[in-house]
């Protein structure tokens, strides 16, 4: 048994995710776009889950957009942003501390001639609206900016942002793939135009994520074909995956108060515990303003030495990543997340990620709490040593 | 319980690959990015099927890329080649009845300011090799002709195709979304540069593709992100999907002389048996080759009402299909497929199409036969009373 803390990375399946997509995977699953009955039931749970993702964002049901990945909905809403612009100069605004799957679209379009203006965070990780203003220009096509920070957790002042973005008639995309289903977002009052969601991030299946596409909103694919999801994303329907995407946004929907309640207070005693014990500990990214279940520790002198706490853990049971799952393999290089936030090259090496989820118990805090001040401590004289 | 002859719409998942897919749907799958034991299982996960796939098509490890669907491997392939071959003119060698993932695509390039040849067919479907080798300009970058036709079931000659591209030096991709599983493809023998499979349509699930690059050809991304299936192709892995799609592919491997006898025999009773009872019946496509469970059939006089026929079939618990599901939506439209083979507007919409998989028995083709006279036969006079 593993005591899984990096639900930011990916959750557990909800077993009741997996009981509404198992008929689609037993069963017979018919193409969607068939005309006989078994299509026409795939047809009809492909339509059904459009309605919960649609229910738990307070928008309209043919706002939503399915897609294989939070990833794949933000190279949608950039790229599919920037082709619809038509030809002439065009300008995206983007955090700097943006998912690389809206950083490295951004450097592709970058690449492709388009001006992108990156704005920067301050210390929490946290953008100034003001900043994001100051950065418009007369063909600035996309603002884009996330919900929630994936590294520290830290929480956007989206509403905020999304009004600049209205007053200057601007679109407005917001990576939401830690938020969805964490946060409330009610997009009939919340100024976003575009919203990226991954399914395996609020105990859903991989493989699946959704873009919602605001009434009004104009869109190129940048995948073509047989012209499914209103011609914005053609291949065959993941129907099992999509059913999943459904029911984990429905249980997010109505749990989505408990669930926070418990993670919160979770959070605090895990992140106040690890500092009682270890006094060189500190937190990452805004104390305030963060997700409920997102916990980011740097620890004062051994900055260096994350990864080998990262395996100490693992050995002991606990699965936590230093930063992003994304960037993991890259393990060695400093973080330019915190480095955006001012961290040196060494501290930005350094920073220790807890993340809770629906199925964590008190009981994976005490063992955290139990077993990371000794590998702390033991840590430091290979700090030492070292140094 | 319908009789489902649509397997070239889509095809039911296999229990064995849904027995393979169940523990990384109800146990923990972790991010095959993270580094702790969860992540590492996952990456073992993905990586055992890639080798499956590649076993299966003769390929190595390294050259097969998931993706989410057949579909968005068509467009890597495609706009992957294009964006990799930097400024400048280029042009694209297209077979005419390709499937809309690859045509829509070569119509986005061509928007985008790419030279495209659509190679025509024969009567039968068929490409001719010189007529490939007579559209290659000196800036052609690709030749894309799939290896069966969905629609028509014919088989290209992609081995004397792929040779022309090789003696060129033009990279060839092959749409092997029908053919995989179903044709022995041995990519060690094969001049063959890129080709495209799709999990759903070889009793695997939906939601998950894979395009083989053979080592030293480039292609950019189409999906920008953490980087992952080698920079190619960005979001967190379908660990349940990949699992899926690999253990389908080995049963493929493994079975496909035992099912591809069956089925010919099955086809060949089905088309026999249509063709005696229904004087009327043309085989549409190249009789010999062709898909071993592929069966694509018109009812002379009676064209226009395939899709009654379709539904007529649906109630007696039949599932066929017009042409390809992709275009069911557009039913009423001529196919472009017949269309290009000779047919007249009229002609062009009248195919009945019924596919055979590996869970189809003697017992269906058995229902077809004694239902589907009697409903063509019940047409005629609808179809005369409007004429």
């Amino acid at each position: 048994m593993v005591a899984y803390l990096d639900n930011a990375a990916t959750t557990p399946l909800d077993p009741r995710v997996g009981a509404a997509m198992a008929p689609w995977i037993s069963g017979m699953a018919g193409n969607p776009s068939s005309l006989h009955a078994p299509g026409r039931e795939a047809r009809a749970a492909v339509e059904a889950a459009r309605a919960q993702v649609a229910a738990l964002l307070g928008a309209r049901r043919e706002e939503i957009i399915f897609t294989a990945s939070g990833t794949e909905a933000d190279n949608l809403a950039l790229i599919g942003t920037v082709q619809a612009s038509g030809s002439g100069r065009h300008h995206l605004v983007v955090g700097v501390i943006e998912h690389p799957a809206v950083i490295e679209t951004a450097r592709f379009l970058e690449r492709q001639g388009v001006d992108v203006s990156f704005v920067p965070v301050d210390g929490f990780g946290r953008i100034d609206p003001d900043a994001v203003r100051r950065a418009l220009r007369p063909h600035t096509r996309l603002i884009s900016v996330m919900a929630a920070s994936n590294v520290v957790g830290t929480l956007q002042p989206i509403a905020e942002i999304g009004r600049i973005a209205r007053d200057a008639g601007i679109p407005f995309h917001t990576d939401a793939v830690q938020a969805a289903g964490k946060l409330p977002l009610d997009l009939a009052g919340l100024p976003v135009d575009l919203l990226s969601v991954s399914a395996h991030k609020l105990h859903g299946p991989k493989g699946v994520g959704a873009l919602y596409v605001r009434t009004g909103v104009t869109l190129e694919p940048i995948i073509h074909g047989g012209g499914q999801e209103h011609g914005l994303r053609s291949a065959t329907e993941n129907v099992a995956g999509i059913v999943g995407l459904g029911r984990a946004a429905e249980l997010a929907r109505s749990e989505m108060a408990e669930d926070n309640a418990r993670l919160v207070h979770l959070r605090d005693r895990l992140i106040e515990g690890i500092r009682l014990a270890c006094p060189q500990a500190y937190l990452i990214g805004d104390p305030f303003r963060r997700l409920p279940g997102h916990a980011c520790l740097g620890f004062a002198g051994q900055e260096g030495e994350a990864i080998r706490l990262l395996l100490a853990l693992d050995e002991a049971g606990i699965a936590v990543s230093t930063g992003s799952a994304c960037s993991a393999a890259r393990g060695a290089e400093p973080s330019y997340v915190l480095q955006a936030m001012g961290f040196d090259a060494l501290r930005a090496r350094g920073a220790l990620r807890l993340t809770l989820g629906r199925f964590n118990t008190a009981g994976d805090v005490d063992l955290v709490l139990e077993r990371l001040p000794a590998l702390v401590g033991g840590l430091r004289p290979l700090a030492t040593a070292r140094a």
